[in-house]
């Protein structure tokens, strides 16, 4: 039995981890067995490498440097806690995956989506998603609902210049080019129900086809 | 005024170690300036990532995720330490770099010489050393001078199998063979002295070309 790996890919304030949740809810209530997750997941060695990249200190951290340990990250990740939840048979919905390093670091960053694809694939060993959901939401429009709620923290990303996350969405858009098969858009600027009812359509219909 | 790089290679016994000392006191003596240094090198980042190649309690590591890390602790020393020196006009000589991942991690682990080399390739970005001295001594040999020599204390590599380092030493002829210039083989089964005169003339004849 072998299970079906679907990740969640956007901009800042896309609604994405809001709708993971909905869609995993919607996916149990049918029966099926979900894992949700998302990279450092609680995996120890994930966790030791997310706090290098987090320190506060570590000002002088080279954007490749920064690039391989994201990578790192994702490999034990996925091999702790994606591959064993898969080989279960169970759904697994990630927040995030190989597309945020290509659209943030290889794109947004200027790294090269070629460089980024080259350390991922070794660190995924070919592993793609067998499906990826990319929220659509003008990075105007998610920077906007992100002011509008005071209750989220805001993050490093959150406070890049507006020109950076429009990078980051034409990055989202050359990647949806290359991939046209995996990478499936939602318009993420309906409201949180509507999002959710269509991630779960895209979902079911893939895994019935 | 740009400085040169040189790289110290071999499998454990070849005595690189010392020969290095040895080499950075003669070239000093001729009033050129040194820097000797090893991965992690007193870089924070590096020791941070170093501490967790080798905590004990991190069973779990996958080898890829080892191989990223590796990665990730070579780029932040290279551009921290390394990479400052030689815009000083100096000699850097370092202990291990690019060709131990390739001979221990790409070929004696099985990971693949040419995987190993891309990750590693986004980490140096093309920054190869000058040159590299290979310290060619028989596996056995390099084995049996560690265990006569007590005061120096054994690692995980030391007590690998015999096969293991068989192989280390075959990843690195085949090293050699694809980097015929920058590769030079040194014959560490000889004295210390000989070898460090001998490491010392091939980096100023190369220097001097």
């Amino acid at each position: 039995m072998s299970g079906y790996f679907v990740t969640f890919e956007g901009g800042e304030g896309a609604g994405k981890s809001s709708a993971l949740s909905g869609v995993a809810e919607k996916l149990e209530e049918e029966g099926y067995s979900v894992l949700m997750t998302r990279e450092p997941g609680g995996i120890n060695i994930s966790e030791q490498i997310r706090n290098i990249l987090l320190d506060k200190n570590n000002t002088e951290m080279d954007a490749r440097t920064e690039a391989l340990l994201y990578a790192a990250a994702r490999r034990q990740h996925l091999v702790e806690k994606v591959k064993p939840a898969l080989s279960e048979g169970k759904i697994v919905l990630c927040d995030r995956f190989i597309d945020s390093s290509l659209a943030y670091q290889g794109y947004a960053r200027g790294l090269g989506i070629d460089h980024i694809f080259q350390i991922n694939q070794f660190a995924i060993d070919h592993f793609m998603p067998d499906l990826t959901l990319f929220f659509d939401i003008k990075p105007e429009e998610g920077l906007a609902r992100i002011q509008a709620n005071q209750h989220r923290e805001k993050n490093r990303l959150d406070v890049e210049h507006v020109s950076f996350h429009q990078k980051v969405y034409q990055g989202y858009h050359l990647l949806k080019d290359r991939f046209p098969l995996r990478i499936q858009s939602i318009d993420a600027s309906r409201s949180l129900d509507l999002v959710i009812q269509d991630s779960y359509e895209r979902i079911i219909s893939h895994i019935n086809t």
